[in-house]
């Protein structure tokens, strides 16, 4: 049994996509970031970056935070969605998605969506920024259904994010490829499920 | 033979200290990138999101972008640096280091050192966001002579990024048990090596 504490939000859905795609049994512990939640003691011993989400395998006793790391240890542990013979690559892509495609839009989700008004200047280089990922991302799917050969860990961590293209000021068919990707994986039952993780905030925009 | 393709910044510092450690044949290739030396095509076709550090090993014909994937690739090609048995707990660090301590601080490189008065909101969310990041890491190195047990590849992710601690407003004295392991890590000889790479630009700053 896994526990995951976890958020509607692109981070926490990416592992609750992949436990569904998995089929393993978890539980979700709902950690009401708006309110602080991620602050109590307890959360920070499993995650000391305070931040969702973070996982305890009962199993194993492993605790984990960072979703790049979660997801690595969870489809290893199962065999699934991380082929050795494309790990490495699968490894580039997930990287990617952690130290740009996610940073980055989060900034732009601060100040497009949350913020606006706060910085003029904030607000076009994480506006231009987010349009330059998405032109990476669209080359990246020209002539590919997913991002690393089969669907993978690598397709699960940005798909989240695009997700929330309208906070980003994205329109999908800008780019097609994305959006072809986009709604091939919006399809999928176990990312209709892992979606509306820990809550059914709202339906899956339809891209 | 590795090709590396870096600059002197904190990402390609990464890679040039791991190469140094394994003391493995490397020829480095400067990319200019403030001569925008990153979007020429040839590199574009090894880093498609036009950022340094890229690798090629000659060997195996992989190429690869992205410092994390980098740094994986080739701790685990030579068996140095990631343990089995502390390996998820390095993907952890490793994580936390390409999706927050990196992006967050460059944010702050972005608007505290290179475009200082473009937004005073700005300098304050990234400053205050560097002073928190480096409160978690203090908190993770007390008592521990290393992010996760031995000296690996976490602490090469991380330690370059502190060595710009004067361009983040940070006074290492704030951060004791980091200010400890950064000067523990600069006196090491392959990070002497490593750090000028591809050229010497300025001596490493003391802490
Ligand atoms: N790099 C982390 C980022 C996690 C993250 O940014 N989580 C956000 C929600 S998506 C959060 O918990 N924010 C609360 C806070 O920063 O206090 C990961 O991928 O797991
Ligand atoms: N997540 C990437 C980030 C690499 C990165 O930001 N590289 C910067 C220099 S440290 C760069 O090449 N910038 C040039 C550009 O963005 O055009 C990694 O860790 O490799």
């Amino acid at each position: 049994m896994i526990d995951l504490y976890t958020w509607n939000t692109p981070n926490g859905r990416k592992v609750s996509i992949l436990l569904e795609e998995l089929n393993v049994p978890y539980t979700a512990h709902a950690i009401d970031i708006a309110t602080g939640a991620q602050m109590a003691p307890a959360f920070l011993a499993i995650s000391p970056n305070n931040k969702i989400p973070a996982i305890r395998d009962q199993e194993t006793g492993v605790t984990l935070m960072e979703s790049g790391a979660i997801l690595i240890y969870l489809a290893e542990k199962h065999g699934q969605f991380l082929p050795p013979e494309q790990r490495i690559e699968i490894y580039e892509w997930l990287m990617w998605q952690m130290a740009g495609f996610g940073p980055m839009l989060g900034q732009a989700h601060h100040f497009l969506k949350y913020n606006r008004g706060a910085s003029d200047y904030a607000e076009e280089r994480y506006g231009a920024e987010a349009r330059r990922l998405y032109g990476v991302l669209d080359r990246r799917l020209e002539g590919r259904d997913y991002i690393v050969n089969d669907y993978s860990i690598a397709d699960m961590a940005c798909w989240p994010w695009v997700s929330r293209y309208e906070w980003q000021d994205i329109d999908l068919r800008d780019f097609p490829n994305v959006r072809r990707w986009y709604q091939a994986i919006a399809a999928r039952p176990a990312v209709q499920c892992g979606y509306h993780v820990p809550d059914h905030v709202n339906e899956i925009p339809e891209g």
